[in-house]
């Protein structure tokens, strides 16, 4: 499927409340990390947060400018951690709803062209990439850690599910 | 973790949420399945609404009865097909949160105690298994598909991410 700004909005306006429906009303056990590296859904929320504010739309403004310098800004996969501290999930998942529309706002705001769709930034690793490339992986981001979360949650119940085990491919 | 209704029926009741809020507003090019065999959203939501129709409350029921014959019906893996013809997939998605409902009202009318939890019936394929297992697969079988979803749906996207495409898990 080719790139267009309409679906990559569904998808991106969709994601707050798949999250909200899957964890809004979950008790701690279901969503708590195992560890700094082990992300249970609180810490993906934090962390589908961090992005919105550091990530998706200041990298699309780097290409958008066309500035002197085109690299995009790092991102710290770990820059959530600040972020979650002492709050509860359902601050988050506020949180994540309100970066993710106002994201949604700037990019509308921008109404970008085909022309613009095709400028590059420079991806700090792997050089240059285009808007288009940029705004497509953003929605795939979204549906990775989602898919992320349900695989944190299932395992959960790998032990409880006996010998349904060997039917559930989530859980190998 | 181990197996509590509470935390079960926590999951169970948050799944039609889940994938309202991610399917809901989406168009056809993100749900539409690509075969019989390769199941998008649509198919998938059928396949948990025939599920709530023909598996989890009709095997439990099994075991809570404790008849002659125990062994489950067999559930056929096709057998949505039928049910989701000519529907829109709004349509599928108000029918499996009526189809959910009911489900988790008559698990909630049986009160099961701890021994009853312990009951056991016969699988088709594996043989015995406890009512505790059977209820603690059924959350497992909705994540599995909430991640089946997220993943059909990510893979449309698989050219358009262009050199992302080495840094998304989902899409390998």
């Amino acid at each position: 499927m080719e790139f267009s700004m309409t679906r990559t909005v569904e998808v991106l306006s969709a994601t707050p409340a798949a999250v909200r429906g899957l964890l809004g009303g979950l008790s701690g056990e279901w969503t708590a990390s195992a560890s700094r590296e082990d992300w249970g859904p609180f810490d993906v929320v934090g962390h589908l947060i961090h992005a919105e504010h550091t990530d998706w739309i200041p990298r699309a403004r780097v290409i958008v400018e066309q500035g002197e310098d085109r690299t995009f800004p790092q991102f710290d996969r770990s820059g959530h951690f600040a972020l979650v501290e002492g709050k509860s999930l359902a601050q988050l998942l506020d949180e994540f709803d309100a970066a993710r529309r106002q994201s949604i706002d700037t990019l509308a705001g921008w109404n970008l062209t085909d022309d613009q769709l095709n400028l590059q930034g420079l991806h700090p690793e792997f050089g240059p990439v285009t808007l288009r490339q940029l705004l497509s992986t953003w929605p795939v981001h979204d549906l990775t850690h989602l898919r992320q979360v349900a695989t944190s949650m299932a395992k959960r119940y790998d032990g409880a599910v006996g010998p349904w085990k060997e039917y559930l491919s989530i859980l190998k």
